[in-house]
């Protein structure tokens, strides 16, 4: 049996993570047996939900297991095939595969895709659960229409730069809230924002209502905590708050604690939802159709911070809790 | 001119209002004009809603205005009619009359009710606003299936009463919370829910995870605050919470704070939605059909809580606040 690395899951972590909860070790792959393939991992996603899978609690996946391999996004090429439709060249996208150099999964874990519509990368991206999770929160539950001001936080990440683009698309003022100046003149220069705002500057609330002048009609909500209460307080009747993630708030040690929305909700008429895309895994074909030809046009612009090497993975991951990314973080092995 | 009584908004309330803030006069009724009633009042509603108008704020109704009479739903007979189609004797109602005992009104600011299917006063409660109320939040917002759980905050209330009734109508699990045991007795003995909790009593989540074996599905929500805090840790996946009131906190003197429920919200998959009754008036003969049957056949049953004579209204306004109320409030003229 061949030896491939592997990164482990070395402890459960309380508050921020750090290098320590990673193991990177050599692992005896499994020869392939009828139905599955080898694999090859060529782009690994790290993504800021991986955090909550580092808790035992009740989630919307199971929790990673200590000793064994994380696991994530991954596009791979396929090196041998005991799958009928599969042969060796065949690049795939998986989104649950093991953190494996090499790897060897069931078939029906991954999918080929196409690389002549994009680069393969973009498949854990803007064309892969990002790109979908931006299209089905900003469609389904912000309900965008024409000349609507759409606010996003972490707008300068892989979902809130694909949730801007479309909200342009749309014919929406889109305003996006991201960590630094540098990040901000992307949305408005590459993404074609209308407006950006770094929320480590003071004065967000007077920042946020003159980039808003008519309100804010949909908050897509990534980060939490006080940039999210800034937003709130500016909702017009009838906002719709798309809840994606939290990120400013997945390290907490202890509940976090904050202003209650529900008055202003009820007084408003505020809806605000929750979602996890793999729940709508029916709406895939849907979303892509409408993202793939927007991205071959250039109209939506994928951006990424690619680390290169395997055993990047781990300091990747722990990047995003830090901003270190701008637009889809992916390792290249 | 005839000389009438109003219940005049003396001044605006910080925090829990107390009798200071209205004044009894005697008043000039002007002569009804083409297109004019006149009315002599005969039931008063008095909801939580109204404390919201007593603050200069932006909301979905004007504030009310110092100096001027209150204003709510009141059933009425008309004295005389200056308007086609209303005749002495008939009965109407309005949902934002003047808090005078007679009142020149324009036709268009009332309807005729149907006093055959219900006495008078059920259409300032059950099959008036709060039934609709009930009614909408949870069919639109809540969409209860067969089998689920419903738990309902303020649940002896006028709009609570309803909602717990219609979802066992509907086939689910009604658990209602109140403030008092005998409240309780109410819920399980006259309106039928599954199970009651008194939230004065210790030991809140145990009580709700005993009545909600399975969980939590659908949170209608009146109260707001702690009693809300301990359902929302109980919601399941792709729960639904109508928010309907805040009543906890509605004479908080600075803006409350509590737990951040948008990271559960995320990871459940949970909506959350502020709703006012005002905006579907397109659907209120819908709400009408579907409650009045139910009424007529004893299936849902009202309770109301009546203060006899005009100058009560006050009184029984304030009384909201401290839950003196079971059922719909109503004042008797």
């Amino acid at each position: 049996m061949t030896q491939v690395k592997q990164i482990t899951f070395a402890a459960r972590p309380s508050g921020l993570p750090d290098a320590s909860i990673f193991r990177i070790e050599e692992v005896a792959l499994p020869d392939a047996k009828e139905g599955e393939l080898r694999l090859r991992g060529l782009f690994y996603s790290v993504d800021p939900y991986m955090r909550g899978r580092m808790n035992d609690a009740k989630s919307y996946v199971p929790p990673f297991q200590v000793g064994q391999a994380l696991e994530g996004g991954v596009v791979a090429e396929v090196i041998s095939s005991r799958a009928t439709g599969f042969e060796p060249g065949d690049v795939v996208l998986g989104p649950y595969l093991p953190w494996r150099t090499e790897m060897t999964v069931p078939a029906t874990a991954v999918q080929k895709i196409d690389a002549s519509i994009a680069p393969p990368s973009y498949y854990l991206g803007v064309l892969g659960m990002t790109g979908l999770t931006a299209y089905i929160g900003l469609m389904d539950i912000g309900k965008p229409k024409p000349g609507e001001t759409v606010v996003v936080s972490g707008a300068a990440g892989a979902v809130g730069s694909v949730v801007g683009q479309i909200a342009k698309h749309l014919g929406c003022r889109a305003v996006g809230i991201a960590g630094s100046d540098e990040k901000g003149k992307l949305l408005t220069e590459t993404f074609g924002f209308d407006a950006a705002i770094n929320y480590n500057e003071p004065g967000l609330d007077d920042r946020l209502s003159t980039a808003c002048p008519n309100g804010v009609d949909i908050y897509f909500d990534n980060v939490g905590g006080e940039v999210s209460d800034a937003v709130m307080k500016q909702l017009n009747f009838f906002a719709r708050v798309p809840l994606c993630g939290q990120i400013s708030m997945y390290n907490a040690t202890k509940p976090p604690t904050g202003p209650r929305w529900q008055g202003l909700m009820v007084t408003r008429s505020i809806l605000m939802q929750g979602f996890i895309i793999r729940n709508y895994a029916a709406r895939f074909r849907e979303g892509i159709e409408f993202l793939a030809p927007l991205v071959k046009a250039g109209k939506i612009k994928s951006e990424e911070t690619v680390a290169e090497g395997f055993e990047k993975l781990p300091e990747a991951l722990l990047g995003l809790f830090s901003g270190k990314n701008k637009g889809k973080m992916i390792v290249k092995a």
